[in-house]
């Protein structure tokens, strides 16, 4: 049964056949026979979930449907705040973030019928290096033990791959949606900055801070795009723009849709079996009528820059207290990137924050008038070993993540959708994965051709042997 | 006929009781007059006004008026970029602000019908000292020769006040719209923060910064905001909100309405003067059956630090250039002003944009649950000397302007909606001023008060006599 996709179980829920219960509880058997191993929770809530299930159960027997999750077990990165469940944020504090309103998305997810099973593990402060969580043990790969999961949502990744649930929300600052949707072979989805709502959720960096779906189908993150996106008046950064119908405009035909492939960036550097999954998604959509095309973007080295400086600043004003007050309790890569923070000028940070507003437009304008979107890899190799990405130094731990996430930040600074999705697998079976990048605010775009490539590809239903 | 107001002039032009071309040579002949000593314009456009106002005259003739302000004078602080006409921004340099785009509020008024008499006189960069204008001269106070007319929009004050335009348009950073309409006997509104696109206008402070109307009555002031008001694309700040009817809800009654006297700090220090007026001014109120109380405001100290700290940090990044390539350009004062802002840190100025959201709404909760609006003075003591203020050293300068803008500058934090009112005379006959202070986005309510008492006060007539 955790092989369905998300909206297949709400379906199935609906249609009577599962019960929201016995989905709980498949979950709940799955995590307590993998998740040892797999450590994707650091809260798990087996009793409020199986409580939660047994009255949906009874409403739906009562003609009453919550809405399209009905009975849909989910779970969530631990920098949600859900009341009533602790929100360690990665650290080794388990209330963390405290006093905060309870996470938008998430309460609409629950309004929509959807179960919270507990909290995704994550690494510290949604900033810590991949493979080193020193508070909730690292979270494994579930295609190939002792590898890495990606991050900082390496918990929502698992767990979505593994089946321990049925969809997850990561949080996305530099890449920790999509690095661990590509690590796990799932699909992620970063929204236009704006598009959904982040309060309730830890901030990392208010400026390029994005909360969205992880799920097993481009259909699900559609799905749950349609629910948590949307104007919230407790975010400040929200857009006031109506969210337009995502799940119906998927099976829209590719044809004619302008599709760029980029000459420059983005294949540096990837390995071979990369980029031949990429070139092959793209043959993959230009056979189905896609208008695909080589072009040269706009060079992304000065906007990772103001992204560094944007999120180093605002980070270490977030996390200030801590790093200040109590350094010994963070991990010495976490402590390193916050102390960064505290030497940067107002004027640095000012022109970094004009700067990104000037290299986005000039990229809307340039990009965006000549395709439609970009495919990009998501990450320049398969997931690497744990022992390999932990090895000291800390300079040379930090070093390593710059890489292996220099294909996602662009995107952050430059606030546009961008869908990661699987591209097949390397040839000792670690998972590949894709970018689709978008306009600002045309996530249809995105999952339509996202679900194109999808259903055209061969490793659909694939699903780790666990 | 320069003693009207713009909304009688605009229905005599409507009426063709007068020509646009009447209405702005009665302009051009006053400022021939007068501005040699008055110094409120920096450029007029004389056949530029005089061309438009004959062709808006045709447009009459043949039954097409273009709006509600069709054919009236109107004219605009130099930090309004108006296509064809230098932008100084009170610097030295004609075309400081360059490559700009259209100022978006002047566009409005110019689709509405209104004629662009010139650009008005300002501090150096709406950051001088009020009485020391190195480059485009002292604008003098029209109701006392040798005495300031308030900063930043010095020039738009006195071009109301004497006669000169129908209306112009101001900025406020911490006062700036609101001293000079107080020193200068004329209404002047500062909206809502994102109320008024900022487009097209040089900015001093993009976390401060409100364009507004200046005018010679309560209800100018609410023609002009419904004009300028409401969503802008180009300044990512503009709120979306819709903009209700103002000038037809001037005339609601007051009974009822929810009215606080402060009993803290914008009382202290202020002359006995000042002081009688405000509360005449609520007395007034109340015998129109306003419910006017006593209330304790929360200190407005930490505000105004917050205010600092992103003035000073916005404003030297803003003009980086000038400051560290061509300081010499500037006069002493601006320069010491934009240096401090240099020297502030990126943790500084996040941390006071969080404690400016945080004391917002703290401010927005506490007071605005117990009224509707709040009375104070606009300035301590009616416009002082040019020669008193201008005496050095720097520092003093600096000392004095503020302690001249410190019960303006809170509500530039707040964000919220302020009415400057003249409010009667000094027995020297210098204007006196009052603030009207309402909810955010409550534009409607300041205006209908600010209306109130305006039609009860027997000052409404007065012009200087010039």
């Amino acid at each position: 049964m955790t092989d369905l996709t998300l909206g297949e179980l709400a379906s199935a829920i609906a249609a009577r056949k599962i019960s929201a219960l016995e989905a709980t509880d498949a979950c709940l058997e799955r995590i307590a026979r993998l998740d040892r191993r797999l450590r994707a929770f650091i809260t798990l809530d087996a009793d409020g979930a199986r409580a939660r299930a047994r009255a949906l159960d009874a409403d739906l027997a009562g003609g009453r449907r919550r809405g399209p999750l009905h009975g849909v077990p989910l779970a969530y990165k631990d920098l949600c705040h859900v009341p009533g469940l602790p929100t360690s944020c990665g650290t080794r504090t388990p209330e963390y973030f405290t006093g905060a309103v309870e996470c938008t998305a998430v309460a609409r997810l629950t309004a929509a019928g959807a179960i919270t099973l507990g909290k995704l593990n994550m690494t510290e402060l949604a900033l810590g290096p991949f493979g080193d969580n020193p508070h909730h043990g690292d979270v494994d790969n579930p295609w190939k033990a002792g590898h890495v999961s990606g991050g900082s949502s390496s918990g929502s990744g698992t767990a979505v791959a593994a089946g321990l649930a049925f969809g997850a929300l990561g949080s996305d600052t530099g890449g920790s949606i999509r690095l661990p949707a590509a690590c796990c072979g799932i699909v992620g989805l970063k929204p236009t900055y704006g598009r959904v709502s982040r309060a309730g959720a830890m901030p990392l960096s208010w400026s390029l801070d994005h909360l969205g779906p992880m799920t097993r189908s481009v259909r699900d993150a559609a799905l749950m795009l349609e629910i948590v996106a949307g104007h919230d008046s407790r975010d400040a950064t929200s857009s006031p723009r109506a969210v337009g119908p995502l799940v119906a405009a998927l099976e829209a035909p590719v044809r004619g849709v302008r599709v760029a492939l980029p000459e420059n960036y983005y294949f540096d550097g990837v390995t071979p079996e990369v980029r031949a999954a990429v070139e092959h998604a793209a043959r993959t959509l230009a056979s189905l009528g896609a208008d695909v095309r080589t072009l040269r973007l706009p060079d992304p080295a000065p906007m990772i820059d103001v992204c560094n400086i944007l999120a180093r600043s605002e980070s270490s004003t977030i996390h200030a207290r801590v790093a200040r007050e109590r350094p010994h309790e963070l991990g010495p890569a976490v402590r390193a990137r916050l102390e960064v923070g505290f030497h940067i000028s107002a004027h640095d940070y000012l022109q970094a924050a004009r700067l990104r507003a000037r290299l986005t437009r000039a990229f809307v304008d340039e990009v965006f008038g000549e395709v439609d979107a970009i495919l990009a890899p998501t990450i320049p190799e398969p997931a690497p070993a744990l022992a390999t990405v932990t090895a000291p130094p800390v300079e040379e731990i930090v070093r390593r993540m710059g890489r292996f996430s220099r294909l996602t930040r662009p995107f952050n600074g430059l606030g546009l959708p961008v869908l990661a999705v699987p591209a097949g697998f390397a040839s000792d079976g670690r998972p590949l994965g894709l970018q689709i990048v978008g306009r600002p605010f045309d996530e249809a775009s995105v999952l339509r051709l996202g679900h194109a490539w999808e259903h055209a590809a061969d490793w659909r239903t694939r699903r780790p042997s666990l």
